[in-house]
């Protein structure tokens, strides 16, 4: 049997009580090496491998799970940006007979709204601005659509260093939008949400803009970015969507 | 102190070891009445109210919080579509002076895509089709946006027995898109997630429009649909939306 286990952040704190269960009855768990740390405590048999290896590990974890209990461990939500997709296609093309099980997990999204406040308490898009995998003109026509909609929208993978052409565009078609609505959009940046060294900022899309070097320095691979919609606001320092029960119900 | 607390789908395998403590730790819990049952394991007094009761119910938490530890109960997570905005909200109009902390949970996208597959293993959308506080109008343009865009797309609140218009004009536009680019868009609809009548059905826009009495019948406010991008296949039942691992490594 092949788990598919997403663990959030990584952080004991935000493991679900499935995934818990599943990682201490397991009889070997496969991940990206740079998770190793966070199911060390599990105190199984761990194979692991490097970034670009997704394929190779994920082979490897199907052909294991033929007679054995594998985890193939995800950060975050196995199913977002996540490993599951990929092994259920690599399940199939090499005709591996092994039954797969998915266990969510939170994603970033999730862990950066409850850090800012609540900036996804409305209708939002999840957005990866890695060009590796998926085409530019693809990334910044699903930034236009979502600006388009008025959708929140949590920005996933925006910088790396030798990665900056996607979120330039993506703050340029932000900033279009922002003059043309006369709206100063605010922005919250996490880094390294839900783990230890967790930090963050608001900002507005004209901050940004203004401090460019300033912010391109502090966001990296580890950072996800909230940008808020047209009725995002600030509360006591927090970033809050409004769902819209006060504007219904207690009209002053 | 207050915490608001995402419980995910409710079923105690979902809860995160956070919620889990924090639920353990307080000397109150105020939660929608519905929800009761997935918390008095926690033996602790409770106060709950009804539907639309929501502001009622984060006003009470917050006054308790002023001299105790209470857990106001979301489910799925608390800052999407859940009850953190409006704490945050409330606590400034009223002017309550009490911390809070908010605990992620899990969505029910998350809990979905598991379940379907891996659907949501590239950029998506959200969207709650719940015009009790949203104009019908911008509910119906981020649909069309967000297939404008090519996004995923996750849709909440679907139906209700006295609200079927937003249902069916977003099956509508969706119809549209289908016919003007030749794409049947898979669609998974799934019942109760997470939950022990969970259930589920894989379909299409041409099988749910040529259906769609039997669909709608099907459908109920605890049901999520998930909509496929161009790029969403079934891969051995199950929905998968690729990541773009085998395009770009294993070209055959």
């Amino acid at each position: 049997m092949l788990y598919i286990v997403g663990i959030g952040p990584g952080n004991e704190d935000f493991f679900t009580k499935e995934a818990e269960s599943i990682l201490n009855n397991v009889d070997l768990i496969v991940c990206y090496k740079g998770y190793e740390k966070f199911i060390k405590r599990f105190n199984k048999p761990i194979y692991t491998s490097g970034m670009r290896k997704e394929i190779d590990r994920t082979i490897y974890a199907l052909n294991e799970a033929k007679d054995k209990d594998v985890a193939l461990v995800s950060s975050g939500d196995a199913t977002i940006y996540g490993m599951a997709s990929l092994a259920y296609e690599l399940r199939q093309k090499n005709n591996i007979n092994v039954p797969i099980k998915v266990i969510g997990g939170l994603t970033s999204a999730s862990i950066c709204s409850a850090i800012l406040g609540a900036p996804l308490n409305h209708d939002f898009c999840v957005i990866s601005l890695s060009d590796l995998l998926t085409p530019l003109d693809v990334i910044l026509n699903r930034v236009k659509c979502a600006l388009e909609g008025d959708f929140v929208i949590a920005v996933y993978n925006p910088l790396s260093k030798s990665r900056k052409e996607p979120f330039l565009k993506t703050i340029d078609i932000i900033k279009n939008y922002a003059d043309e609505r006369k709206i100063n959009y605010i922005i919250g940046i996490v880094k390294n949400a839900g783990r230890d060294s967790e930090e963050y900022k608001l900002t507005t899309i004209n901050d940004l803009i203004n401090n460019l070097d300033e912010h391109m320095s502090y966001i990296d691979m580890n950072t996800t970015l909230i940008v808020g919609n047209s009725n995002t606001k600030i509360v006591d320092n927090k970033m809050i969507t409004p769902r819209g029960y006060l504007n219904k119900y207690l009209k002053d």
